[in-house]
């Protein structure tokens, strides 16, 4: 294993979409009382059904803290691996690797530096010590080289790619003043393409969930294909996200990726009724962390969902709109088995089934990342 | 990963002798103040050059406890891979797992059941809770399916294998009361030979740590090729040593193996000067661990040592035996090279080379195991 001093653009690495063809999904166990109701067992049955549904599909691994390994290895099928690894809080696309490839069979990895989104400015807690490691440890157990870019901080649900050079982010995350406050916009979009081996940015504005992590993308929009993405959608003027989803639909059908091509944009629904966390909903209080209270707003979306070898894991509310939800996404992906899970529970920590999850990808792959 | 509920012998697997080829080395970074002295600092220098010298010859992992991962990180050579594994001590021979082979490709382990050397009734410290996960973890992290003995105490240091059916261990150790006091000696060698997948058990009578492992086979003698062994030797009658080394060398020409072979046995010098913890020795005092104290006697041998492929590294004391083990060893083993490393901090805390290491053998072997 080697930390590289250059970047993977350099190198000709680059990461490669979610809808190519993955090795493995990386997952961690939540437990935190203090983001988790109930000493996190809710979390953990909803976690565990996900990581459950990936298996279906793929390998998936599991990191764990020492302290509940024995309670995670009981919890989940045996197909699932369970390793060890600390870490603050299981939130594996934000503190784990982003993998690359280079079309020659290699792989390797950026360990972006964190700072549990927003450090000391409205970060969600305190320390992040344990996050820190958890790319690093990952890569190292595979024994994938990567690079590290301490001092510029960023999170794997702040960003999607194409695998053609086009990169999907939103400024309500990327240009907050409490991830990277020494960088001009120009500079933050530099470092992100040189690290994902990309050639443009696409810049949404504002993503659903700023008091979390401040609006990153993967609740709002992705990439289906070349060329073609999802996005959240709303005919109802009193949902919460009414506003934002029609925003970033308009500026979606504006864009042009990285190969000149205009993006067909496909709508997703939202819920219907906005989650809330529940009139019981309880958790620890501890000094560092974002309070949690009953009747807050939950940033659910189905847009959150994962992309696995022939399938999609999608969030599931128990809202009227799951149904169409899962229609919709039949439609955008004919090839795919969609598998709705119920994740409500992973709604009020704060994120869904795509944050929650990390691929490795197949070094065996289909185009150039050009 | 499974965990297997029948036996290997009945599934047609055997451990492999150490002498035959392997795919890596498993170690543990040793932390613990009140084992090691100077907050670990002499024992960690001791226990990296081990990690460098085996891996000029096969990969090594080191597990690692979270408190110390950045500091074992940057301790190791890069192309050392580092873990995260909680475990109570750093003695990976005894707490990791057992490797089986079935000559057909296949890889299985033991996860033997473990008490720390005796339990409440003579174990070196309290608890060892993680101790016991450690093989579990190690298996699963490699996909490996595993036995475990539940109900039935063994540490990995306590027996050596040829690879063709024999077993080869002590008296002191197996047979005492602190491992499995509700087995006769007919019950322990059975199990024995049910997770070794063996047919014969060698019993020596004693070794030469009653206070550490209570006689661990891995300081006494071992097996070098099939139907010849090493075993410790001093022609010195003040030696600490000079009764239970001819005692088990005599024992071991009387021996036959499995296949009915008398063993040839090999002298191996023990250090001329009894190895003693230093005047100025101290670690941090604890309830539940051996104290350990300035001028006691440290079960040092050169037959602690490891077969890696194609090398064998040796422990070295600072003695003035340390070039004749090595020219010994040179003689045994014509075809390897002897690589000697500073070991007397290692020997400080109960062990050496041997004890802190594990090797996992390569499915493509040269036997048939009978």
């Amino acid at each position: 294993m080697k930390i590289l001093n250059s970047t993977p653009r350099q190198d000709g690495y680059w990461m490669p979409a979610e809808f190519e063809r993955q090795d493995q999904i990386w997952m961690l166990w939540p437990f935190r009382p203090d983001t988790w109701r109930d000493g996190g067992k809710p979390a953990q049955r909803a976690f565990g059904e996900v990581a459950e549904a990936i298996s279906a599909f793929e390998p998936v691994t599991v990191g764990v803290c020492a302290e509940q390994y024995d309670h995670c290895r009981s919890q989940l099928p045996q197909k699932v691996r369970v390793v060890e690894i600390s870490y603050n809080d299981a939130w594996m696309r934000d503190v784990g690797p982003t993998f690359l490839i280079n079309g020659k069979g290699g792989i390797r990895a950026v360990d972006w530096d964190f700072n549990a989104w927003g450090g000391l400015e409205g970060g969600l807690y305190f320390p992040w010590d344990q996050d820190q490691r958890v790319a690093q440890k990952v890569c190292e157990m595979e024994e994938i080289d990567f690079y590290q870019t301490r001092g510029y901080i960023l999170e794997g649900g702040s960003f999607h790619t194409d695998g053609q050079g086009t990169v999907l982010t939103t400024e309500m995350c990327l240009l907050n003043p409490n991830r990277n406050p020494h960088m001009d916009r120009e500079s933050i979009e530099k470092m992100l393409l040189e690290y994902l081996g990309a050639q443009k940015v696409l810049w949404l504005r504002d993503g659903i969930d700023p008091e979390e992590t401040d609006g990153h993308i993967d609740n709002v929009a992705c990439f289906v294909r070349p060329g073609e993405v999802a996005c959240i959608w709303t005919d109802d003027p009193e949902n919460p996200y009414y506003h934002q989803s029609r925003e970033a639909y308009r500026m979606l059908c504006s864009f042009t990726d990285a190969r000149g091509r205009a993006l067909k944009v496909h709508k997703v629904c939202l819920p219907a009724v906005a989650v809330r966390t529940p009139s019981d909903f309880a958790v620890d209080h501890t000094r560092y962390a974002l309070p949690r209270r009953p009747g807050e707003l939950c940033s659910a979306s189905y847009l959150n969902f994962l992309l696995v070898n022939g399938g999609v894991i999608l969030p599931q509310y128990g809202d009227e709109n799951d149904a169409l939800a899962i229609k919709q996404l039949s439609e955008i992906f004919p090839d795919r088995k969609i598998v709705g899970v119920p994740t409500k529970e992973i709604a009020y920590g704060g994120g869904n089934i795509h944050c929650i999850t990390q691929q490795q990808p197949s070094i065996h792959h289909l185009n150039d990342g050009k």
